[in-house]
């Protein structure tokens, strides 16, 4: 097979959810190509020839190349279907709900904590301050949606029923950032999010990913 | 095969996506069971026990509930695998670029026509005013967005190459509003974006979906 060449920053959100996918499906050749942010490498055009909108993550293999981290989560998925974690479920009812929850992690989750940790992480880099009404409102909304997961994870261990799935997969990289930021209190005042969260956290897989950030 | 029951409105673009799907997949034997928006049927605990974010649309098929419109749509597309458009891609490329402009459309343009419909369209139905500054904001970036469409469909017919995807369609419910809106000239002063539109704008499925909203 073509070597996988992953274009991106072990300290990037959206690169750890594809190197956590390659570790959970136990692909350990690939080639991780640093893309430096702080000097805008991802701006110029040699980058943006692979990704136009100027982001990390890119995946290329042999002549395909592609970008967003779950669509490449999603081709790793099925392109190593035979090996490691199976991560879109191995039954149809858990198929089903792998889907709905990684598209809930993408419209209902991602857009509120990218915004949390923008603010209290990222707006420093850029000489900004933190907007705390903006933290606040945010975080208002992080509550009603976690008190959805508390009520489904009371009933189910991982998010699509019995089995660990990219859905819960790509909770991780952000999570550990709220964590991180002090903003643990949302997930450990409820505790069936707090016993996912301690589950899907101590998996190998994060475990290395995490620690090589 | 167990009967597949919607729950939505034939005017909401989230339900509109997922009935354009079903036709391309040439899947004609469902039930859409109409759900009441304007009474707020979905924040009631018999619409929340299926969907718990309060939003339509929903898919019962057999003793499988999902939701979120594009998880439904993927389900679809992989249940009717031996019927109908692919929707998915027939080749490794086509597939991979699928995935990836799925997810354009969810993380990078969904966003800002949905803000921007919000404000044309629906405030008015809240006894709100159209917010301009926000209207003009969200227009500057979606030029920049369409910018990227342009310079990829000078080299594409779709967006994933050759075949229509789930990628294209996906685009369809709320582009459409935009042009309703009389927001149409960021699309028709970008030649490809505006040839892509005409192609995937005058196909059956979203002429009959569009026709009986
Ligand atoms: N939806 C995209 C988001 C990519 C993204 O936001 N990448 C960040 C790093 S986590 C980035 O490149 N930021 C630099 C920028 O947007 O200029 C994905 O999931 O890959
Ligand atoms: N990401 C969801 C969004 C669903 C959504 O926003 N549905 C709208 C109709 S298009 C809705 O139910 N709105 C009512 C509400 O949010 O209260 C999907 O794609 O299904």
């Amino acid at each position: 097979m073509a070597p996988i060449k992953i274009h991106g920053s072990p300290m990037s959100t959206c690169t750890q959810r594809v190197l956590t996918t390659l570790a959970e499906k136990g692909v350990t050749s690939y080639e991780l190509v640093p893309v430096d942010l702080m000097v805008g490498e991802h701006k110029q055009p040699a980058f943006l020839a692979k990704q136009p909108f100027g982001q990390i993550p890119v995946l290329e293999h042999g002549d395909i190349t592609l970008f967003e981290s779950r669509a490449i989560a999603r081709y790793i998925v099925s392109n190593f279907a035979g090996q490691g974690t199976p991560l879109e479920g191995t039954d149809a009812k858990t198929k089903a709900l792998a889907l709905t929850w990684l598209e809930v992690e993408t419209n209902n989750y991602n857009p509120i904590v990218s915004i949390i940790i923008y603010q209290k992480v990222f707006s420093s880099y850029f000489g900004q301050t933190c907007d705390d009404a903006v933290v606040e409102e945010q975080l208002k909304k992080l509550e009603k949606v976690l008190d959805v997961y508390e009520t489904h994870l009371q009933k189910h261990q991982y998010l699509a029923g019995a089995e660990f799935t990219l859905a819960d997969l790509s909770h991780l990289p952000y999570t550990a950032m709220m964590y991180k930021a002090g903003l643990s209190a949302p997930y450990t005042s409820r505790p069936a999010v707090n016993a996912w969260w301690e589950r899907i956290s101590s998996r190998e897989s994060w475990k290395k990913v995490s620690g090589s950030a």
